[in-house]
């Protein structure tokens, strides 16, 4: 079986992005369309300033036991309106809780989180609605399975900035010792940095073997155009920022074919924020909405401890990798909104 | 004012360690004293395996606002007795939540957590007691305001084990920008390692510039001396482990002169287990109880959200810093429970 480094390894799901781009716009969503009849999921919330919907529902103790979709979207709490396109869909699939005796009452819980993107197309109402959201379902259910998943700057990452550089989507998949596949959607746009100050290096590479920084003199150039896109983008923007200074999020999907309960998916999504911990820093500050979904597609047994800690393990790793991803697979924006260098621009 | 890169750099805190070393124990437990009237505190359980005390009056719901000490242990669930010797000792001072019409009619509310290093030192019987604990704690009313911190083998960590190496208490202090300290104690007890296992660096000195990697016949060398001591300690072991595999557990407080709410104090605990994150990999498992606890001494107003933003990327800069302390600090160590080389020695 052919692998595409993915959480589209994980077989049964499936990536659609959507976005707005051009005349003010720069925001998008993405979606991880589950199996039918749904997949386990979880949540950890773990950053200061959220923005979701759903996420009650997937406390272990409460009543729905799977969910058909996740949603990321730009667009703020705002965004979360693309949700409600992508729960047509589903309902028009007859895919959801059943509430009637007839098999199309359905009520779909699709649990999502919004990143904070506005304005940085230029128009602070340009955000994702109901018919983005169906856009990305519809794009998710065209694809075969397993395919490759689009990244860069393409749906929910399609405005997202990481301390001043050009964030993204990213996506990576890791296959297990046990043969369990972790796989990893993430959407980088936080407030803190995915580059060492001190050499340009990506935090994100640091796990991964000995580190090739950047040359001195190429780091400070880099600084000194990023400092300059920063300057620029304040000045565009009329230098303003809401109270609480620039509001971000970082938002992950990390999924699994291993037979997780609710409650240890939740443990899963807990184990992910290691991922961002190691792939930006500061992260889970009050100005990140920094969400992380777990969903599984309970195909491979979990025998013992050792097997669920190899996949709490992987959870971060893939979550980290699909954060460098993301960073290395964006390309630079230079518009209304403000000037986003590309990592690779500068490095 | 003189910094001694400690916890103890947040005036009004004191540290006290007391262990049992010799016929078969290799264990202790550490105190963290607050000022006399105590500290805002909270606590953020990520491991999976916790063994804890008093920690669910830590809720900011919950009734209890201030706490007197914090006490960090060996011993797993058993050493939490140690409990017992700091809350008698409390009492006899008059200090803890007021019940009773009388002065000393008080419940002094004592969060701590426990780390497992039974068997240790060869006897798995020798835990800390409430005699070790008030050891401790009088141990830490002794000290100076603003004391150095003796730091590796001893109190809590002194029976501590991180990937095969000998672990440690190790601590550091922090001051930011705005003039408030941040200030940890960490207890380096894990499964997993805080060596990256391709270079041999440590995973927390990532985070401090250009990493200086070791030579790679060192880095070789070392990898052989580990696991000829990790052979021989199961030998002495008769290879036994339970049956989730080694359990471990690394404990940190994160303190501050910051003026916390008792729900900010809690963000503060969550964002420090990003210096978990960075400086030990993987960690959060099923097999270890990784708990923070969070203290605020109320010093120093918070005057805005990037204040306490900087407040928590220092709380996980303060843990990720103090761990590497306390794995530079730290002895090799070879008796009947096992060959626990230190990393100073392999490198």
């Amino acid at each position: 079986m052919e692998r595409v480094d993915a959480i589209t390894d994980v077989v049964g799901l499936r990536v659609g992005h959507a976005q707005l781009v051009g005349s003010g716009a720069l925001t998008g969503t993405t979606v991880v369309l589950a199996p039918v009849g749904g997949a386990v999921a979880a949540v950890d919330v773990r950053g200061g300033g959220p923005g979701t919907h759903e996420t009650d529902a997937l406390d272990p103790r409460n009543l729905v036991q799977r969910v058909e979709a996740v949603v990321l979207t730009g667009g703020s709490a705002y965004g979360l309106a693309a949700v409600h396109g992508v729960m047509a869909w589903l309902e028009e699939q007859g895919r959801g809780v059943s509430v009637g005796p007839r098999p199309g009452q359905v009520v779909p819980v699709v649990p999502a989180a919004a990143l904070l993107d506005l304005g940085r197309g230029g128009d602070f109402a340009a955000r994702p609605d109901a018919s983005l959201g169906r856009a990305a379902v519809e794009a998710a259910a065209r694809t075969a399975l397993r395919a490759p998943v689009l990244q860069g700057c393409v749906g929910a990452g399609t405005g997202a900035v990481a301390g001043g550089l050009r964030g993204g989507t990213g996506s990576a998949g890791i296959r297990l010792e046990s043969g369990i596949t972790v796989g990893a959607l993430a959407v980088v746009n936080a407030a803190g940095s995915v580059v060492d100050p001190h050499t340009g290096a990506l935090y994100g590479e640091f796990y991964c073997g000995r580190v090739e920084y950047p040359e001195p003199s190429v780091h400070q150039a880099a600084q000194r155009r990023l400092a300059r896109a920063r300057a620029e983008t304040q000045s565009r923007r009329h230098g303003a920022e809401g109270e609480h200074g620039p509001l971000n999020t970082t938002l992950a999907v990390v999924a699994t074919d291993a037979r997780l309960t609710r409650a240890q998916a939740q443990k899963v999504a807990g184990a992910a924020h290691d991922g961002l911990a190691r792939a930006i820093r500061p992260v889970h500050l009050m100005n990140d909405g920094d969400t992380v979904f777990a969903l599984s597609t309970e195909e491979r047994e979990v025998p013992d401890t050792a097997t669920l800690n190899a996949v709490l393990a992987g959870a971060a790793d893939a979550v980290m990798r699909s954060i460098v991803k993301a960073v290395r697979a964006a390309e630079g924006f230079d518009g209304p909104g403000g000037v986003f260098p590309a990592y690779g621009d500068l490095y």
